[in-house]
């Protein structure tokens, strides 16, 4: 089955309202293993939407539409549907007491017109859809293969009758269930990540497989379908496994979360083996400035492990609170391996905890100096080992920041990660 | 001119991501007077990329196609725009370079991806537009009287492209001018501010004024359209004028940054007020954890106002570095009035700074104990004067976090004003 989806209503066309109708719409389709062909939007203009209902019907044997359901002259969706499949209309006496009803309870909505017969004239041979959550009811015109649904445009009334009447109408057409996982890496570039994995990309039939790039991220959609759910978690499970051979290094989760969830959860894994494991953790910022703090206090609970954050952007802050030398920084500046292992020892001893970590580095160019933007030393303490990296990285000065924030947190996450391995 | 925009994406048909690139277009092109026929949402597949531009051409002149110009073997769209105005496609060596510039720009190791020679390829006789903000370079292409301008998909690239190259060609299209100005409002509810300026949104002709909700922040676009920039211009400081009589406290910055830019600026408008006053600033952060110190080093030049910022989430870097006593830790809790009185002292003797500001609260529910989630003390002390502020604040976790952050660079940005009005 393949289904269009058509949006009607000249505010989505000027870009007023969001269309969040069509998302909703796609994910709950492909949960139920149903193809979403296209997506349409088109104002409240009869021409129009007949002409969009034609081009709909040359490539899907179904098109939900959404919107241009209500009370007013400008509302033709219902008329166009009708026409469409060249049906007569009769006014629905049910439909019409229901609507009433529905008014009459929400007397301190004055949004409501008193007397709406608009809503209640109905296409013949249809099935009627009851609103409880609004006054337009929704309907189901069917003609030889072809289906039309129609559904009120206010999220809140399309949702609610998608899934009480729509969802289980359309999964009676078909048996299977569709199960998604996603895989988040860092530090892998996209067409990197898809020149290793190509020939899992190619040959992919059940599960499918795809990649996101979020920001300095990827992320791999696995989306399996079967009949029953352990075939299909297993499914998924084996092409996890086989991805997981190829890039293992660079995954840092492996969850239900999708693609919606635009943050990177980098920080979140962090934070949670640092509660998991009662390791506590110091920063001492220059470059990042607190968004390494910041990023970790992000997550709830970790209180215990956050212990004390010093954002030491100026050499007399590195001095009072790190115990770096004036010579130190004279000699080698504010930029070097030497200041960072002086800052990483001063956090140390100042906060004793498991984990310490320090950034210097400059992010963007400053007046009358030559420096090397994008040069960033990142220091870790980890137990009884100190390390100190080396980085030339580029970009605008938010992004270099965010970058080593980043890295930062990956240092940490791998750290952890060996020392409680077994 | 009429246009229809055409957003190429499985992810977006499957519902994964929410497709806000159309919004924003439809939004745009309003403000310049262009009306949009039609939204189409197609998956990544050739034969329906050309089908839709075939049904999109039977009503518009023009199209925009967003999405689909990646490096992958997936990414059909320039193919199509190519195939569509029957064009062949040469290897561009600049925009190569440029491509591969970005990624080195992007990446610690110097290795371009094979298959990024794809994005280099373009269809002859057309417009370059040289993406810098990603690796697509996008494309118009023009035959006879159509035009199928290529956008990539990401919102960041997408929005950056429109305002630099494709808003003022479209522009040109039409002998009228149209001019924005965006004016910043923090601390007023969408539903508040349309209240208070009903009577400019209701009767609005020349100028349009537009509002937009953005996170804890509202924008207010002005659109001003004739021949002549300095009647238009007029118009809009009139419009600016009225608007700013009624909720002049709210607003924080009117320029020409549109709606394009989805970051507040509050924290560089603070920036700027600290450099140009030659004010020095720390901060002592336990609720927001170090962002509004990084929030603040995320801007230029910064350097020499910022001194130092104290990441004290625990109770024992409170005592240790802002000397907090124990005892009134014991009697008041982390988050009073009383503790933040003397955080604030505390950070204020240690840095010596013009401004000092500080910040405690509680984020979120703690285990086994009863807090009051979202109660905030943000203390300030500018110059010789201290201010305890109380907040009942209502979100998850981020939320508060961020609402805080904002809040206190608001205070501070006021404070500035009052001081430097004369």
């Amino acid at each position: 089955m393949n289904i269009e989806l058509i949006s009607v209503g000249t505010e989505i066309l000027l870009g007023d309202i969001l269309n969040t109708n069509v998302s909703f719409l796609s994910r709950e389709l492909a949960s139920i293993g149903i193809n979403v062909y296209r997506h349409t939007t088109v104002g409240d203009n009869k021409k129009r939407l007949l002409k969009s209902l034609e081009n709909a019907f040359e490539n899907s044997d179904t098109v939900i539409i959404t919107g241009g359901l209500g009370p007013t002259d400008d509302d033709i969706t219902k008329e166009c549907a009708g026409e469409f499949f060249k049906r007569d209309f009769f006014f629905d006496k049910y439909s019409f007491e229901k609507i009433k009803n529905y008014v009459d309870n929400c007397k301190n909505d004055n949004s409501l017109p008193k007397n709406n017969k608009k809503q209640a004239m109905i296409p013949e041979n249809s099935i009627i859809l009851e609103n409880l959550w609004g006054t337009a009811p929704g309907i189901i015109l069917e003609k030889e293969n072809k289906k039309i649904i129609l559904l009120p445009g206010p999220p809140k009334e399309m949702k609610n009758m998608f899934e009480k009447y729509v969802k289980p109408f359309l999964k009676k057409q078909s048996n299977k269930k569709f199960i998604s996982k996603y895989i988040r890496l860092y530090g892998i570039y996209e067409s990197t990540l898809e020149e290793k994995i190509k020939h899992i990309l190619i040959k992919q039939t059940n599960p499918t497989v795809a990649l996101y790039a979020k920001s300095t991220e990827v992320l791999i959609r696995v989306t399996a379908s079967g009949t029953n759910n352990v075939t299909i978690n297993n499914l998924i499970e084996n092409k996890i496994k086989e991805i997981k051979d190829i890039v293992g290094d660079y995954i840092y989760l492996i969850g239900d979360e999708g693609v919606a969830n635009t943050q990177s959860e980098l920080s979140s894994v962090v934070a949670k083996m640092l509660i998991n494991n009662s390791l506590t953790i110091s920063t001492a910022e220059s470059i990042t400035g607190g968004m390494i703090a910041s990023s970790l206090i992000d997550n709830e609970g970790i209180s215990k492990s956050f212990i004390e954050g010093i954002v030491c952007y100026s050499n007399e802050s590195k001095m009072n609170n790190l115990d770096v030398k004036l010579s130190t920084l004279d000699k080698y500046t504010a930029v070097s391996k030497e200041v960072a292992l002086e800052m990483l020892i001063g956090i140390k001893n100042k906060t004793k905890t498991d984990i310490s970590i320090i950034t210097t580095g400059y992010a963007s160019q400053m007046k009358n100096s030559e420096i090397n933007v994008g040069l960033v030393y990142i220091g870790i303490y980890y137990k009884d080992n100190k390390i100190i990296k080396k980085y030339e990285l580029k970009g605008n000065r938010n992004k270099i920041r965010e970058k080593v924030t980043k890295e930062a947190l990956n240092l940490i996450r791998k750290l952890i990660l060996d020392d409680y391995k077994e």
